[in-house]
């Protein structure tokens, strides 16, 4: 039997190629080996955008649609939305009494989010639970594996921590630790050569943006602010346009005569821009073209499906946890 | 149609005298003008039990046959166990993105138990977050009273403000506030005379104890430590034999004749004791002739029972406050 393993997005936002170069690309080849599980995370979603839950609802069907298009197979893996599951809620408020206070404030995660949205001690709740909620993500669906970024290291050390604390004090070893499969591909820079792409910072490439917004994005990428004559020499450290052909461009030898050339001075912004938009329209197209033959109501049923299976595990699971803990009642 | 009202208790012990007082009366006569639902609070017993789940699964039997011995009526009363509706862990999930840390942790009744229980820092989130669990439980069965004791009007106060931040983020009015509904009676003193009679304290006398421990306890009372000879003066003000009287014996005026005796001397404590263990036994031997009369399968019937009816009105909230959420996904 395949390992099982799970990943996920809040879907507050149609995904790019950041996604894609951070993870999808990964699960395209996870589903081949691992009993893969996607999690369209609109609970955790909520945490952040409770005020504003239609960002999360009208997303929901459009980021199924990049899992699709872009060759996520529902026959390998299951995809599944987290509301669904009400077994993911039971599972978090038993996992609350298993983490005190203190120790969810040191999570480093935590921490950083919360300086980063400047919540301090307003910071609501369930934002602040969000690590114990995805311990419960995580366990209920006895995922072995969790595809994660280095920062994301302390949700698994979380994780494991209430895995074992379960284990210990209800004498059981139902609860299985997980470990993380940490992405080879390092993070694709956003087009303004500031930070890396983001839905919220508005400097990604979608992977259903039209020819026009792509060629668009494209010329207006980062390049190098002192390269002023196409005769003069050129950086290509920091220089957005060449992170983008190293990921996307399917020819690297030819990416490094073109970088020399652009060192050495003669080659100019407009054409390193017009060979980085032909590449990445090549490789969008037939993204584009697979996601328009896709409708709503193919999607639904999809999701319908996964989330069926994903209900089977969440019961079989939650049935153990409720044996070990003793509170079967019937 | 009757308005809906919530009570219930954390089954971690057998319900006693204290209880009887501070709301199974109340219960008994509130069933007859309300839509009384009692919930057992396994889940809230859970957040400083989690250590010891037998201690509560063992006690739901016994906390519901207290309830049926005393004259709480199956068929006026719904009763039900809160683990076995998961939209109570739904809910609490959703409300835990409407309060803050630092609004829960200035909340009297939060503050005041995790000083008795000095847990500082280190306390769980399960047990830090009960008063939103709470709020779930009270808006989930869409109560508008709730019987409380002036300790706990905080309670109602978070549960309140859950429900207006609800309603206005979402734009709607599916959630109602509530009112507490004061206990007219003030609390029953412990056997000790030190606190007010209380499980974990073994100073209180169960509605399930045989004669002779009720008659051991009720000799074991803390009376007027000064009233060394029987002709002496005795001080009736503070002597949980009285407090017990007053509470229990149904000739107040020859209680009153009593307390003068006692006041003025020659009326010894054994000769208190002896009216009020009778008194007692005569109030408590219906109750335990009735509680001998239900075994488990009984039990366990009326809690199905409930429990269908409690899930009925769950799911109908939940698909109101999903609706009202937007996050209701066809």
């Amino acid at each position: 039997m395949k390992q099982k393993i799970l990943t996920g997005d809040r879907p507050t936002g149609s995904l790019h190629l950041g996604h894609y170069i951070g993870s999808l690309q990964n699960r395209i080849q996870l589903q081949h080996t691992y009993d893969q599980y996607i999690l369209v995370a609109d609970l955790q979603a909520l945490t952040d955008h409770f005020d504003h839950p239609e960002k999360i609802t009208t997303h929901i069907i459009e980021v199924v649609k990049d899992y699709l298009s872009v060759g996520i197979d529902p026959n390998q893996t299951t995809i599944f939305i987290q509301s669904r599951i009400p077994e993911i809620a039971e599972l978090t408020i038993y996992y609350l009494n298993l983490v005190t206070l203190n120790r969810l404030s040191r999570n480093p995660t935590v921490k950083h989010e919360m300086d980063q949205k400047g919540y301090d001690e307003a910071i609501p709740l369930g934002f602040l639970c969000y690590p114990i909620s995805q311990a419960a993500d995580i366990t209920l669906f006895q995922a072995e594996w969790v595809p994660v970024g280095d920062d994301q290291l302390p949700m698994i050390e979380q994780t494991n921590e209430i895995v074992r604390r379960f284990n210990r004090i209800y004498g059981t070893n139902v609860l299985k630790e997980c470990k993380a499969v940490l992405s080879k591909t390092s993070r694709l820079v956003g087009i303004d050569g500031k930070s890396k792409c983001s839905k919220s910072l508005g400097n990604a490439i979608a992977l259903s943006d039209p020819p026009e917004v792509i060629k668009q994005k494209v010329f207006q990428m980062y390049t190098d602010p002192d390269h002023i004559k196409v005769s003069h020499p050129g950086r290509v450290e920091g220089n957005v346009v060449f992170a983008y052909l190293d990921a996307f461009h399917n020819d690297q030898e030819a990416i490094a005569s073109l970088k020399a050339h652009y060192r050495r001075g003669g080659l100019g912004d407009v054409a390193i821009k017009n060979i980085l938009n032909d590449s990445l329209q090549l490789f969008l197209a037939p993204i584009r073209e697979k996601r328009n033959c896709l409708d709503a109501s193919m999607v639904k049923e999809i999701l319908h499906h996964g989330t069926i299976k994903a209900a089977e595990l969440a019961k079989e699971t939650m049935k153990m946890v409720r044996e070990a803990m003793g509170i079967k009642f019937t």
